[in-house]
């Protein structure tokens, strides 16, 4: 049996934070090696609604690859790549525009609701209310049998699995997998430090490259359970931010449980389990930091990562193009010998 | 000052007719050589409505191309190229997504019109309601200066206008030429046999490869001024299809003025003017059919002409697209060395 072939990826619009590592990161380094793992940094997607200050999303190419290789994301194990460098993902877009209506992509909820987010309501970029489309081709380029997804991205992956049954219908292939959503589990899906939804726009994240000092200030600002009048009184942990991050980072879970049986009877303050959190995250992003600093130093053997891992991403979607044109009748051999 | 840069085409769903002669390749013959002209076989364009059947798309790219060899288009003054061979040209419409909005191209009237006669009214495939920006790319790839357009292609034109000013005006270059459209002189607007306005899907054009006994065949259905009684009565010649095919092949003008008095005077029988038409179409079809015949037998010459028409415009987009990465700020010198 084939390895898995897996799609992943982030928009290069601000550093990865703690969020990104419960939720995907994490996953995927646990996966790499066994699948055959494409790490897509969307520089391209990125434009889409930022196409007026691109300057932004260049910076952030190689700070989410520093952010990526820190963690522990392998070259050796995993594809990372520049997702405008592949030519052949609108290439594939144009034709698989063919398969779907632009009713079916206007009604994807996501894109109603970001574009609503935006301000975009009276006239949306074109570029943007097509992503969906867009993402349907990252997905198929790479024949992925697996893409994580979060709960709102279901649509798109719908589509997905659409145009893909569409597509060997109507060409009569079995080219594409219809691929599988995978969805980080829920109770690991972290709150920014006001208790938000975390998010680079809200500034309510820890980013896996904050200094010692950020990270200290972020997790004294957390939401406690305001509803307890003192410290004396009950609490309930699901109520108080840091202890969802204990959940996630700290190693010792009977510790934890204790705490949060501690917690439950009252006279536990808060302060105490902040405490406890800075130490764990600490001991957590220290290695991180350190050695993100190192590939921060030297952007040209990033790049140089950057530079294989888009190679190899290129053959395979170049291969998909080529196994598509062949399927429609329109890789003509006179031309591609 | 540098040439001026022309692109024009067809989509390749059929052979061309006379009313292509007319309309277009006759002046594309006038300008080769004075101007670089890029002449597109928009087989992905045609794919957007027949998506289904693209075996017909794909057999008429060397019938299209044997009609413009066949008719005096010189693969030495001109390049004639193949739409999908040009990953660069979906690349470029990525990006030029951008600065649009998804209502402004829905109002398109050509569009509108053309997704009605198609019937797509509930669901049209969003390559099809795309295809003008797409059109968009294909000027701007070849940074044309003139584009022959028919007058329904007024709003693509103004579209491509738009867009390569938005592009100019947001990054900061002088990158693309506002191009100019030319427009075919609307005497020279070539009715079908019957009447109506010649066309593929009606089937009342008269081929450069139709043999003999058709164009006699087509010639003697033509209608002729329907409102005199009989052949003493006298006639309008503007309600003669005859002769306003006679102004557009016949190459002696008083002759057919003088034809043109008769046939008011009255008297004049309509077999006279069609027989002269024959005569004269019969001239100028036999090389044009002779010719073709050589390039119809020999698919491997024409298919290498088309090959090297296809490096040349491929050199053109690319040198463009790598233009528009420069001036976005995406061109990773990391990847293209």
């Amino acid at each position: 049996m084939r390895r898995k072939i897996l799609l992943t990826g982030d928009r290069p619009t601000g550093p990865l934070h703690l969020g990104h590592y419960v939720g995907s990161l994490k996953n995927r380094i646990a996966m790499q090696g066994e699948t055959d793992l494409y790490v897509m940094i969307a520089d391209a997607q990125a434009i889409t609604d930022n196409f007026k200050d691109i300057q932004k999303v260049r910076t952030n190419i190689l700070e989410v690859a520093c952010d990526y290789l820190a963690v522990g994301l392998d070259p050796e194990k995993c594809h990372i790549f520049i997702q405008s460098c592949l030519s052949e993902l609108p290439e594939l877009t144009m034709y698989f525009l063919n398969l779907v209506s632009i009713q079916q992509i206007g009604h994807n909820p996501t894109v109603k609701a970001e574009c609503k987010m935006r301000g975009f309501d009276e006239s949306v970029p074109a570029g943007f209310y097509l992503y969906p489309i867009f993402q349907v081709a990252d997905i198929l380029a790479f024949q992925a049998d697996i893409v994580p997804v979060g709960p709102d991205q279901t649509p798109m992956l719908e589509l997905t699995r659409d145009v893909a049954r569409k597509f060997n219908d109507l060409y009569k292939t079995k080219l594409f997998p219809t691929p599988q959503g995978v969805y980080p589990k829920m109770e690991k899906v972290l709150a920014g430090f006001d208790g938000q939804k975390m998010s680079k726009s809200l500034g309510n994240a820890i980013y896996l490259s904050d200094p010692e000092t950020e990270v200290i200030k972020k997790v004294k600002k957390m939401k406690s359970d305001e509803t307890r009048g003192s410290i004396k009184d009950p609490g309930d942990p699901e109520k108080a931010i840091a202890f969802s991050y204990l959940d996630s980072f700290d190693p010792d879970h009977s510790f934890v449980a204790n705490l949060k049986e501690k917690y439950k009877e009252g006279g536990l303050p808060d302060s105490v389990i902040k405490e406890r959190l800075i130490e764990v995250l600490l001991a957590f992003l220290k290695p991180i930091r350190e050695k993100r600093e190192v590939f921060h130093k030297d952007p040209e053997a990033v790049f140089s990562i950057l530079e294989r891992g888009t190679e190899k991403a290129k053959e395979k979607a170049s291969q998909t193009l080529a196994q598509v044109k062949e399927a429609m009748g329109i890789r003509y051999s006179f031309i591609y010998k």
